[in-house]
């Protein structure tokens, strides 16, 4: 049985969690404290020398890290990832565009608002990150208000990769309000088969 | 015929200028200085919402942004792609931990030294960007002082994703002094067949 290393209120650990009951996944759960330095210990970083969560641990005990790459391995052959070549490479543009202009400025003040006080200097770097965040989420709704999804007019992991935080975005301070294509995409990908929520933990194997 | 939009320091577009010589691909190149907004304008956001370089275009007219997407799209099937299911997951890994890790601290210092005058605010951002920088640098050093190449003991996109940036990382004020396995890996990368150079530039089609 595959193992999943991950921090429940973790929206890069949701969207495997995701994708894992949508697919109908069996596996094994490990929580970490991501706050008490539990993935960088030397046991911890012997199996993913980044120190992040989520990491998936094979049967084999080989080991992958980075969300959207295990988002590709697990979906690789579903429905959820698209078989054609073009269309492929725009799930991984979008999953590109989620890691690079989408979870430093969506995912970090979730981040900081959660789990730094408010006389924190973290606290400094909100609104540069916000105005970051409301870029991208400007960038998401000029694609949505045409496109029912992000590839192939439907749900992949694309989807998936950028509803684990646009959907707890207004938990960072941005509110969703002025984009409504984003949040009618929001309500399409809630209503797919087997959905959970970022909170709901995983069943055990 | 493709045809790539580009910036020609850019490192991002010079991963795919790489493969592209690699492979032998032909292509049209048209420079847009960033500098000017020509990656801003009406006419180039209707092609990439986003607004960044590198983007390919098709002979069919479609669209493809994200540097590393676009060498995904590019190599597969080539012998710089491997095809087993988890080394294609292991590619994929070292390339969104390239652009959520890496880039950002890695390129980012390179830009900011590069158009930034010395008393520009931006400058005060270097200190933290290059002490994340020396991060991943020494999280490649840690791999590859076992590995030759960063997946399946071969040279691969991850390695071009990672070269991009890695080999000018002295620009952006980081010494890779420190990390004699990153300098024996950038030796290994410049040694490939149909190496070009950051600034060389692209042969006419």
């Amino acid at each position: 049985m595959i193992t999943l290393y991950d921090y429940l209120d973790s929206g890069n650990g949701y969207k495997v969690r995701l994708l894992l009951a949508q697919l109908g996944i069996k596996y094994r759960y490990v929580e970490l404290d991501i706050m008490r330095g539990e993935t960088r210990t030397p046991e911890y970083l012997a199996k993913n020398p980044d120190g992040r969560i989520p990491l998936l641990e094979l049967e084999d005990r080989r080991y992958l890290a980075q969300s959207d790459a295990i988002l590709w391995y697990l979906a690789d052959g579903s429905a959820l990832l698209p078989g054609e070549r073009f269309e492929r490479a725009q799930v991984l543009q979008w999953m590109f565009f989620e890691q690079y202009s989408h979870e430093p400025y969506v995912a970090t003040p979730r981040f900081i608002m959660r789990h730094f006080a408010a006389d924190s200097p973290r606290r400094a770097e909100l609104p540069q990150r916000q105005a970051r965040g409301r870029e991208a989420l400007a960038v998401m709704e000029r694609h949505l208000t045409d496109h029912s999804y992000f590839v192939a007019e439907r749900y992949t992991i694309a989807d998936i990769a950028l509803y684990g935080y646009t959907h707890v975005a207004e938990d960072g301070g941005l509110a969703l309000e002025p984009y409504p294509a984003v949040r009618a995409w929001l309500a399409r990908v809630a209503g797919q088969p087997r959905y959970v929520g970022l909170l709901d933990r995983p069943p055990l194997p």
